[in-house]
């Protein structure tokens, strides 16, 4: 499928969004990012962290969409709002009534998302004021400005957008850089489409779209308190989709964001695909591809382009996953290093200079097969969470 | 208990041990190390690594030790011999073969441990040739020689040891520094005693011991191939214990061993103790404070000396275990950060510069309480584990 990583949230009709620079942390960087459905639909679907430390606004939003309707999206960083209390849930509610408030609609059509350091509450006066000023100036070209609103330690602005020849189009933005794990990686996605979609539909859409892309993202294993992901379908393409083929876009443009915030993760020098193949059932699969790209060890290797297979194999021996020890074979970048129970060709076959590295398992166990993105631990990773705060 | 850290496998009378430099992977670095118990009794008891891809010598020293039977033990630094196929298992037995020969006894009352690079064939005539000195030199008063053989990216040996005013002592040595984590933590340890214990007693003791000690220390969250804890019990003494101050010295020694092996991990700037108290049982305490020691987002901010308690709830939060998170508290080095969904008190009084550093969570949910050892996650982390191999 083609997809267009230069468009979002305004790629398809309908749709204004803005970014503005209001001050919320620090002077100069956008922070405050809205989204505006113009209808004729309002329907909505989200997916949310599990964490049971959900932040002020994961429950607002929770609430928000419980009738499967969004006329807008507000989206801060420089702040999670989490962990702040009765006051934090109170700023969220508050940046819900600023936005309505703005574009003149009810509270409860209105979602919200945060990001940022956990347990400091938001500068309410600057963020409402932010709102604003992203309410007049949100445009139906504004895409890009809103993308870079929500990124934090984000080095780059993720987008991705897919047009049907059937006169439909559907496009998000996200963020990431950290705290990225399954279930889900820790992020804040809006993906609009003008398809014709009832909340229903947009909702199990959604769920199948984000278990086959966010979730098979693991940048650190630390889960959030603030991961939301939400789709906004307001029809006004006048157009009822091919379901299979809005699936298929769908996944693929929410797959694309995946892999750009893996990409960019906190410190990343290497992107790396971990590929799990004749696996008994797709959750061994994921359970010794997740154990492997959990590997500090690994992860570490890899950063020092050390095709360390040994530390692959420490990590899978944790898991439950069946297969048999000896029946195992591991390849780094098309090089076996590892089979049956043997050593395979010398590490220094292989090249691991190059961004992407592929690690495959062929556990000889069955048909099924899965793959998680990760990312490298390095000395940037270090820096970054070290000095987050401070 | 007074534990004496200078003393360690022959703190207890009726064994000798040695560490020779053979050459296995670096010159001049004493690389095997030999425990030989002089009887009257060779009961012994031991855990393994639950590790699925455990090493040739896991293997053989399990096969070994089956009729609760050691006559010494041989360890090696400077390579595990994991994941290295027949050619390895073959190589472990030489192993044990060896120090048959070299000391007067049967082949299979030889325990083996290795440890170092997985994949990586041993050169066993250097390996023999060192094993032949270290039984030569071995001596009553060799365990600190041994200790420092079994060292691989360790800064320091550990040894610990307890003498009971009955009359019977019990030491140890531990190797760690990477691949720290519970069920084992990665390490080789050797603990003698000249108590009289039955094998079967030995076997109940050391795993009651090791489930409160190294199970609890958690490093990297990685778990090994090698992971070997072996007892030795010789009755030297002529002294039956008192089985209760058995089990508190034990566990003492091994809970020594266990915290200098945390102090010592790979870069650690930081030894952080994570204490889980009112817990609804000991497994939620433990799940808890496992889920905070893994978060390698909260183990950069300690490398930082950041008391970013956001993470931790981040963290806890991803758990099974029964509180509500609007009952919880987090202290830091005994300040309250957080306290009944509320702000408590301003990160920058809590002072993270001493080495030791205490995270105390109330869950305020029932009477148990659990603490895990951990370290943080540093450039030097980064650094040992990204230049391991090359």
């Amino acid at each position: 499928m083609m997809i267009d990583i230069t468009q979002g949230v305004t790629a398809a009709n309908g749709y204004r969004a803005g970014g503005v620079a209001a001050g919320i942390s620090k002077p100069n960087k956008k922070d405050i990012a809205l989204v505006i459905n113009d209808g004729p639909l309002r329907n909505a679907a989200a997916v949310f962290t599990t964490n049971r430390f959900a932040a002020a606004p994961v429950g607002w939003s929770r609430h928000a969409i419980a009738d499967g309707q969004l006329r807008a999206v507000v989206l801060n960083s420089g702040g999670a709002n989490a962990c702040t209390g009765a006051q934090g849930d109170a700023d969220a509610r508050a940046m819900a009534q600023a936005t309505a408030d703005a574009i003149g609609c009810g509270i409860d059509d209105v979602g919200v998302a945060s990001t940022g350091l956990i347990g400091q509450l938001l500068p309410m006066p600057v963020v409402v004021a932010g709102i604003d000023e992203a309410a007049r100036t949100a445009t139906t070209s504004g895409g890009a400005d809103a993308a870079q609103a929500i990124m934090t330690t984000d080095t780059v602005s993720k987008q991705a957008a897919y047009t049907s020849e059937q006169g439909w189009s559907v496009g998000g933005m996200a963020k990431g850089a950290g705290m990225l794990a399954p279930a889900l990686a820790t992020m804040l996605v809006v993906v609009t489409t003008d398809a014709q979609l009832s909340s229903a539909e947009a909702g199990s859409r959604l769920r199948m779209a984000t278990s086959l892309s966010f979730e098979r993202a693991d940048a650190d294993g630390c889960m959030s308190t603030n991961d939301t992901v939400i789709l906004l379908a307001n029809g006004a393409s006048g157009v009822t989709p091919d379901l299979d083929e809005f699936q298929s876009a769908l996944t693929a443009v929410c797959t694309s964001l995946a892999k750009q915030l893996i990409a960019d993760a906190e410190g990343a020098e290497h992107s790396i695909t971990v590929t799990v193949s004749s696996a008994a059932s797709e959750q061994d699969a994921l359970e010794v591809a997740r154990a492997i790209a959990r590997s500090n060890l690994f992860k570490c290797a890899i950063a020092g382009n050390d095709p360390n297979w040994g530390r692959v194999l420490a990590s899978m021996g944790t898991t439950r996953a069946s297969f048999d020890p000896d029946q195992v074979e591991v390849d780094f970048n098309g090089v076996t290093l590892f089979s049956h129970g043997e050593l395979g060709a010398p590490r220094d076959q292989v090249d691991l200079h190059p961004y992407d590295v592929d690690v495959t398992i062929a556990l000889n166990a069955g048909d099924a097969t899965a793959t998680i993105w990760t990312s490298d631990l390095t000395h940037g990773y270090v820096s970054e969470n070290s000095d987050y705060s401070s």
